[in-house]
């Protein structure tokens, strides 16, 4: 019953060829639009259950992706009508309507982060955040001077990808070490990052080394800014799953030559850690800004109550 | 009227063919008994004036490292005598006593320290430190399981070094980037690190990144530990001087190429940061242990009040 | 007009018969459907003011009560259509759906609470909550090892029951008095409470010495879950009322032989404690977790936003 | 297309002649109201398009107020009908209820802050707000004794009108310089303040001053309480925007002759500063009392969601 | 070559027939004062060497106490002299200047402490220590109103002898749980304990449930102090020996039928916990009050400087 | 036997001619030195006895102040000798060497500080404080460009005194209300201010404002530097007194006329209060900077332990 595009978009999804959070997401809503479009089921009930059964389908290639599961609700949640052709229009308007956010949201998220930004300010990075780069640039682009202090983020020293970005935009950068973090906190007036996913109780989930800044952060009195659009929101966390850790390759930490040489010592490389909401100023999202503990509302409006998973009810 | 010896010895260690704090006092201490005993002073005045000249000499050398003018204090504090044939034995013997302690120091302070650690224990160590590794040895000697969680220490990865003297002894090690310290708090029992100086506030001078993991430790619970003998208080804080914190090559962080690539941005390198008292539970020397908050009581005992210089007296 | 079931549920919630927060708010919701079913109400607005009157008589038995309220704002909340029948039928439905509701409440609370668990946690108990416990149990349920460190709660020792449910489940227990709850916290990867009721300023109230561990556990970096039930928020406190704190027999802590032989003292015993939900980090109810300061909101989407009583409305 | 009295109210506002948050607010929701009663759009689209205009009108007069912009929102956001005459019917009825619950707003925030005092209770006040004054006349009336310790409130004295009210109503008062807040911290139950604004992160603009006394009061374990009728929340936050601190005149501060006599020093003299949410314990406004992490829901509850300007829509 | 009443008090102390701290601490310099009266040794190293040994047989009764080897540490320290005779009396002198400062301490630690008591203060005590109900009797003695908070301190209850005392000086006292100690926080002016011992890094080793007030008394606000004669100064922490704490009776906290009714669950009776000294405002000795922090110095001044143990050196 | 200097000075310090703490010092050892040259005493049991006495004498006329007890300390403290003619001659000397201190302690104390201060740096001040000035003053001859962030410090205005001097020296200066104290904390690098005296316990007392500034200084991440002579160290502080808090005219806050109008409210103008050590990052005297928590050691190294006052010993 699940329709071909279903079945290649998973396929996609799972062999990692479609990537990334807003990939993905989007590539669902496709898909499932393309469902909806190529139904021939017979009446509501079993057009609802085809569309539940591709988002199943689509949701099992990658269990633990956030942004994956938040498109499938929001298709699923808008589905309305009493007949299997309104319910198809229905389908097909949710996933456009979930694209068109999907295309405006890093820009209405930018616009909204750089309006906490104020001429002169110096902002620090860690990782690479193209949610938090949108506010810089945003605030540069309304003509504010901006300058960033850059953690070059072991192990994978994505800040050099921010730094290359930034220096392309012409902001002054001065590159760090991630050790040097706390030391120059005294000299900038933001801490600015993006977010992996963020769940019901406010946590961010964001590259390792981001909880160990905030709390420095909120040590020296610097504000702690997360821009995230809101399909980094984690709704299966409203049910208490905490959100699973990715462990990396042991060789981004040592390699093999060195770790033999060292004795073969015991390599561990979580790819995020999480920061407590009480470390963080505002979550900045394409709906506005929000201090965490509130962002368990937002998700709940946005993807319903969590407690109920729309591709398995029957 | 300064003595060969002298002269040879302040040469080597301007060049940095002398290096490490304990090997600077050594050969400071050699070099002013050197002094003494080829000293042909008519008096005991010309006696002291040429010993106060000769650490004069030895100190101009390198007026910001630490362990050299303790060295010097040490002896010309221990000047005793009305003739200059008692100055000279007392020089004599001060030196030998500076040395004896130094021979003795860092066992005994890895004994001190051991003393914390309970069977089981795991320790984080950050960049490498020989007095805190003692403190590992001394407690495994003792038979007792210690395990390390080793940060590798951007950005030269002294954590590698460390690494590998406590595999050496058979220390199960488990080595992570900087960025994922304090996501392993939480598994350890004790953070323990070295220090490049003490000053009399109570702050600890250690390698950058020190000051992010120690504020991160107390707010998950876990107890610091600073290993330094007492070679590392730095009187001259006495009079609210501040460690002045070495800025190291840039392309130890970003190398010229890639920083070429990268829009050449400014790059900043600091050798070390500051911690404050409040976030340190003892500071372990070879003296016992002692709240950061009261090492200025052991500073002033050792090494004067350091409102006066010893070396500059008339 | 207030039927005869409505009559002798309020005298037995009185008189104590009728005792704990779910047998009562099923109670409440039982008389008021059985009200609802007998009405002979001759139009829309008499059955209103019969359904508020006999709110208001069952209200009435024991205004601090924090379940009883809300089930009476539930079914009055839900009273929908334009006749009496309609309006009948939507009490009936209202009072079953709580009932539903309140059967399911526990277990979905417990499958939430659990995922917050992981294989192989201790988690530290105080008082006896059987919400907390079905976090407990369905987390053994999922096949996850779980151990207890189960405070005793003194005065009346509610851990000996939480301690012999636990063991009952084959789940080790280390039984501590109230007074070493901070030097285990150590050894524990969660403190997990349940709740008397829960303020609209994300304030818990709960057995005394539940804030005291909670202070605790946020200075020594473990996390604090709070399970509760829906039923326990207190819209009342919406609208600023403080809950009010029982004040239990004083023998509970002094037997009057004691109290006389000690000099009689004066003795206070308060059965509860208020604990600022800054110490607290997640709320788990069968809704789902929030974060504290979060609570209000869903509050008012269960009860009405609090500043309007639906039994005094006319 | 736009109505006198829109003019009229506007050059009033943009002049200063009507003055006071509530003031304004109403005075812009008689103004649209008279621009809908006035109306002979031919269709709803002109209709609706007057309005937006009009409140366009309306704001331009002082784009940083917050209680202008709240006003206009909400008449905007109640425009409701298919035709001319429905839209004017709920224009004027939203203008209508706005004002109803502008009149009750302070009385049912008094009540409501009221029950968070207890007889007995100590206050510090810092400035003058009539909202927290409310909450301190509804416990009088109540029959509660309060009594207060009164902040000057440096430059204007604010405290001294502050003073005087609690006197007329016979309240105990103890005045004292700001200066001494955290020595009398220790003898008061509540720090009660009102505010200018509050921003959707949850900050509280307030009187200077404020936010050192709401740090100094956590420190010190006294609960702070702020008291705002949710006219003082500022939708434009949810965007990102600051609020804009005004600068009032330096001589407030200093006198131009002392000024001369000591050298001419700058001045500053900021009205108020910010006080993040982790400082307050609860905001009470006429709606009920919030954890100040949650007023963010309020808010887009009564003024939409902030990314969006009715005034500009198309 | 032990003396024989060195031989009894050694046996009594072990037998633990002599109990407490200050009588231990008095029996020990008792039987050295008998050892070296008797002494018959034939020169002064001979007369040390037997005074050694004697020390060390008493030590090694009981090597955990505190008492025990600073008696010892005192009377051998301040042996002094060139011949027998004169060493015998300068055993003699060291016995009685120490059971003088015993006979005095506990009364000038008394002053001492009530200097900072005012008139009508609050204490709040934990357990029972006569170090800390000697500042209250001096204050009373002084004229000053002071009233009592006792917490019952289980498993023994000694804050059952702490009322009884209190209320025969009419002292006007609150009996409450150990829960209910932060609720009634806000209601005192000083948290009041003794100490088992104190460690050189400030931490306050005293009855289990210490730690977990005096975080709560920083958290609300109120001043934390100890009582502790300078006889539980523990010189052996110097060397980072950590206070071994002892476990009790598991009875105490659970009877054998009731845990066997229970299941059989663990049971753990540490009788004391460790005070950080970032949670203590004051020490107050017969010396004088001090930060917790500046103790080390204290001891050292009394005690030596710990590295050495004044029986074991030859 | 008391001399006529003696008598005539401390009468002039008991009608206040001779004011502030280094004059009222300086004439106490003045007139202890008159005394023992003038004494006719017959032998040195009836010399001693005389100095005791004068002391006394000149204590009794203020005995809450701070610097004149430190005077008669110095001095008895430094009796030495067998004969009256020695003993005098000490006291000569003793008088001469505190004099010589008092001369050059601001001067040592300014270059102290000066080392904590770096180019560029911005201090802010609070109420007018010769030794904080001192401090500024040595920086400033150093080369260093300094500015100031001054706090007006009602009640009095003394910032008035600090602006003044600070810009006769050409500091850029920015006058403040106290409320604005922590809005300008993010733009300043050190709090800098004097004290009235400091306790064993390590806290500062010091004009009122001092702590709620300290307080958010510590919040704000800005370091806080106390510079206070030796002299204002008050060892009856190791005995446990508190320090008594001058409470000072009402009308400083509140003129009669404003107060009458206003309800004649309570007016409370306590002059000083007390800053605990742990929001203060280091005490700067003439003889090295401090930890708050060991300046303890220092007062019991100047002035004796405190438990003994020298003037009442017989």
């Amino acid at each position: 019953m699940v329709n071909e595009d279903v079945r290649s978009t998973a396929e996609d999804i799972a062999e990692m060829e479609i990537r990334g959070a807003a990939t993905i997401a989007r590539a669902a809503a496709d898909a499932l639009e393309s469902q909806a479009r190529a139904s021939d089921a017979s009446d509501p009930a079993a057009f609802r259950a085809e569309m539940r059964e591709a988002a199943r389908h689509l949701r099992d290639t990658r269990p633990t992706a956030v942004s994956l599961p938040n498109s499938l609700r929001y298709v699923l949640r808008n589905l309305d009508g009493e007949t299997v052709a309104t319910l198809r229009a229905s389908a097909v308007d949710a996933a456009e309507s979930f694209r068109d956010q999907l295309d405006r949201a890093q820009d209405d998220l930018g616009e909204i982060g750089a309006n906490r930004l104020r001429d002169g300010d110096v902002v620090m990075t860690h990782c690479h955040s193209t949610d938090a780069l949108a506010c810089v640039k945003a605030a540069i682009d309304d003509g504010k001077h901006i300058e960033a202090v850059v953690k070059e983020t072991r192990p994978r020293k994505q800040g050099h990808i921010t730094a290359e970005q930034l220096r392309d935009w012409d902001v002054p950068v001065t590159m760090i070490v991630d050790n040097a973090g706390r030391r120059y906190l005294d000299e900038v007036d933001h801490v600015l990052v993006g977010a992996d996913s963020i769940a019901a109780d406010g946590s961010v989930i964001n590259k390792v080394g981001t909880s160990m800044l905030a709390v420095s952060a909120r040590e020296r009195g610097v504000p702690v800014m997360v821009a995230a659009q809101t399909l980094k929101l984690h709704p299966d966390t409203l049910t208490g799953h905490t959100v699973e850790i990715e462990m990396r390759d042991e060789t981004e930490v040592l390699s093999d030559d060195d770790r033999e040489r060292l004795g073969s010592p015991d390599v561990e490389n979580p790819a995020f850690d999480v920061t407590p909401p009480r470390y963080v100023d505002a979550i900045v999202t394409e709906r506005g800004q929000f201090p965490p503990e509130s962002i368990v509302t937002l998700m709940r409006e946005l993807y319903g109550d969590g407690t109920t998973e729309p591709w398995t009810e029957d």
